[in-house]
């Protein structure tokens, strides 16, 4: 896109916001929507603060995620308001006033001190507050976060227009220099903790900005889901690395993850990354509007089983590897989650007729998007195959102990395993993949 | 110190601990404490969590400023006893078990799932619960958070036995080697951003494993007190750097600050670079038992005073630049505060009979540290000179702005400021200084 273009469809996108509003707040009974971004606490005890991100909804409209003490108020037929806290300061630096589109159309009105949801609606009747405000600090008159209007809101957030993809699409930009950047690291010998600053001095970000904290482990540690260290000295051998990494770009989030065999990797190793690799594209290209993903899960088990059996890790049918469950043993997480303004991005559940999120499917809990694919969805498609003692040990010693080459997996296990994670755009044609921005991506 | 002295200091810091919690435990009429750690907490309607620090009573006995969802019981009498969270858990790597002197002295249970206080109180009676509790998780019996109680353990936490001034001068050893590499990386024309980076790989930390945010500020930026961005591109013109940045070794926090000048630097601003130093060293050497702390602030206001007169920024005596409040709006902050398993730890204030902390003189809102010197304090000596437009507006426009050379200022104004900040221990002979690690430091 070029700038002009870009501004276009921030404008539509806000545009599209407030006729959305517009109609919820109608069918809900209400007059108007504040929305407050939240602010950081600081440490029980302490006086320094936690890092903080802001309300999704909040980020949603103003692509502000580390804005504090802020609030939007959103009445159908006038420009919504952007109270945004500048405080004369001393000690921080205050925030600039908002530009370009957004000061365009959403009116930016300095806070001096932060205010309260009651000095802001007034005597105002029918407002829904939303985000984290006590419920003392809310008027009699007014609703503080109506489940119903909340969860019409998540599933708002599920489909992103144009502008919303593109700036998705630019996340995935940075963060692939990140995860070049990381390669290149770990080539040198570096550390974990020496990766992740890589990573970050390639992406032009500190680790509070990140949308999520970044997975940078070296071999067995690849083998914990969401391994939250970085360790400050590299092993003396270097089998694998598997870096989850991402980047935010006006509040959109890219979520990418790679793994690498390092020169000491089992033969084994680097035809099973060439193997995921090759069914995670294979599960992309099948992406379109119509595709159920709890369906397409379930095929990602079965190309699983089939590079579990053909790889000579499992004898067995792929199948079979399925109904045993040793393939929810090799990756007990979900094939993906929607993405957006959050990195698990709200609104991927099937909901009931109040809109209330329903649970996943039993044999896969950990799945957080369970929804029929329409066009504007964005999600990540994220395979893995670990090897995770905990939970290969049942098989270990049950009864389809045979079926497994146990000499192949802990030849593996010092791997700790693999994951390779896209986003995807769901469009009216198929898909388009933010994340390697193939060519039949015009845009 | 040698590895052998540190596991005898170190037995001997609980040791301490708990014959300082039996006396207090008596004289408060409870039979037993329990300690929490707290844990994250997610933001917002996310499953992202923010970052966390535990509590710092909870610092005082373990070291382990990252443990979540950990209880400490300590009974006069019995080994405290630290109930560890290591759940078996393949999503994160649990933590490994207490090691070394902790194990020894402080009985490690493992936990596999977060529990209650409640559940560990049993039929207990009179036992004091200390913590991020919610009131509804405490039996009746027990009393959470009694002031008395925690007013008393603040107090411990001021004095530092040997073990804890060693912890603090190791941590400060990791931050000059990371104040050394930010500099390093600023003559080679880094960004903020970078300078950060840099100093992170040399003190081997991530960001949120910081004690609190480093203040990297380049030129203008020097001047906000709580700098807390970091440009992500370095400006063509380098004036000056001020960067305020530090280490946790085994929960003890280092906070150093050191500013330089760079080539495009005006004259003016290296002089008073070694004017600021110079009277720093000088308020150092004055450090001893007995030493009033609010007396030795109004002296630093003394010292600017005259640094500011004789440098030719203010036509006026030194005593003149005190009493109009001109060195107030140079120097906003206090000189100093407490310094231990927090930044800004607990007990700087004055108290009344209760133990409650008394506010600081009205001249100096921002003083943490209010107390007469004793052996055992650990405090930061960190005099400023900063131009703020925001302070010095009033002096332009009032009475004394013939006392004030505007030329000068203004030439310094793109400076930002300066601080210098050392941290130190007061001993019984007169003090140690933990950062610069002079000759008179036996150990």
């Amino acid at each position: 896109m070029t700038s002009t273009d870009r501004d276009s469809a921030h404008r539509a996108h806000l545009d599209r916001l407030q006729q959305a509003y517009a109609e919820l707040l109608e069918r809900s009974g209400f007059d108007a929507v504040l929305l407050y971004s939240g602010h950081a606490r600081p440490h029980h005890g302490d006086d320094q603060e936690s890092s903080f991100s802001a309300f999704g909804h909040f980020v949603h409209w103003t692509g502000a995620p580390h804005q504090q003490h802020d609030w939007l108020w959103i009445a159908p037929g006038t420009t919504p308001r952007w109270f945004y806290y500048a405080p004369t300061d001393f000690w921080h630096l205050p925030t600039p006033p908002p530009q370009g589109v957004r000061a365009e159309c959403l009116d930016p009105t300095p806070l001096a001190q932060p205010t309260t949801a009651a000095a802001l609606i007034g005597a105002h009747p029918r407002v829904a507050v939303l985000g984290d405000v006590p419920a003392d600090a809310v008027p009699a008159t007014a609703t503080l976060n109506p489940p119903t209007l909340l969860h019409a809101l998540d599933e708002l957030r599920l489909y992103k227009d144009d502008y919303e993809s593109d700036c998705l699409r630019l996340a995935n930009r940075y963060a692939l220099a990140g995860h070049a950047a990381a390669r290149e690291a770990f080539a040198d010998g570096a550390s974990e903790l020496d990766i992740q600053l890589a990573y970050l001095a390639a992406t032009r970000q500190r680790e509070s900005e990140l949308a999520y904290q970044n997975i940078v482990g070296i071999n067995a540690h690849a083998g914990t889901l969401h391994y939250q260290h970085y360790a400050t000295t590299a092993p003396d051998t270097l089998r694998s690395l598997l870096v989850d990494a991402g980047h935010r770009h006006a509040g959109y989030c890219a979520d990418i993850t790679r793994t690498w065999a390092a020169l000491d990797a089992d033969p084994l190793f680097a035809p099973l990354i060439e193997g995921v690799t090759a069914f995670q594209q294979r599960l992309i290209a099948e992406l379109a509007p119509g595709v159920d993903f709890v369906a397409l899960h379930q095929r990602m088990h079965h190309y699983l089983g089939a590079l579990l059996a053909d790889t000579g890790v499992l004898r067995m049918s792929a199948e079979a590897a399925v109904t045993s469950g040793l393939t929810r043993a090799f990756c007990p997480h979900g094939l993906g989650h929607s993405l957006g303004v959050q990195v698990h991005d709200v609104g991927g559940r099937q909901h009931d007729a109040s809109g209330a999120p329903l649970p996943p499917p039993t044999a896969d809990p950990a799945l957080r998007l369970t929804r029929t694919l329409a066009p504007g969805m964005v999600v990540t498609i994220e395979p893995g195959l670990y090897i995770i003692p905990f939970l290969l040990a049942p098989f270990r010693d049950g009864s389809e102990r045979q079926a497994v080459d146990w000499d192949r997996v802990d030849r593996l296990a010092d791997h700790g395993g693999i994951r390779i994670e896209d986003n995807v755009l769901i469009t009216a044609e198929g898909h388009a993949n933010l994340t390697s921005a193939p060519a039949n991506d015009a845009r």
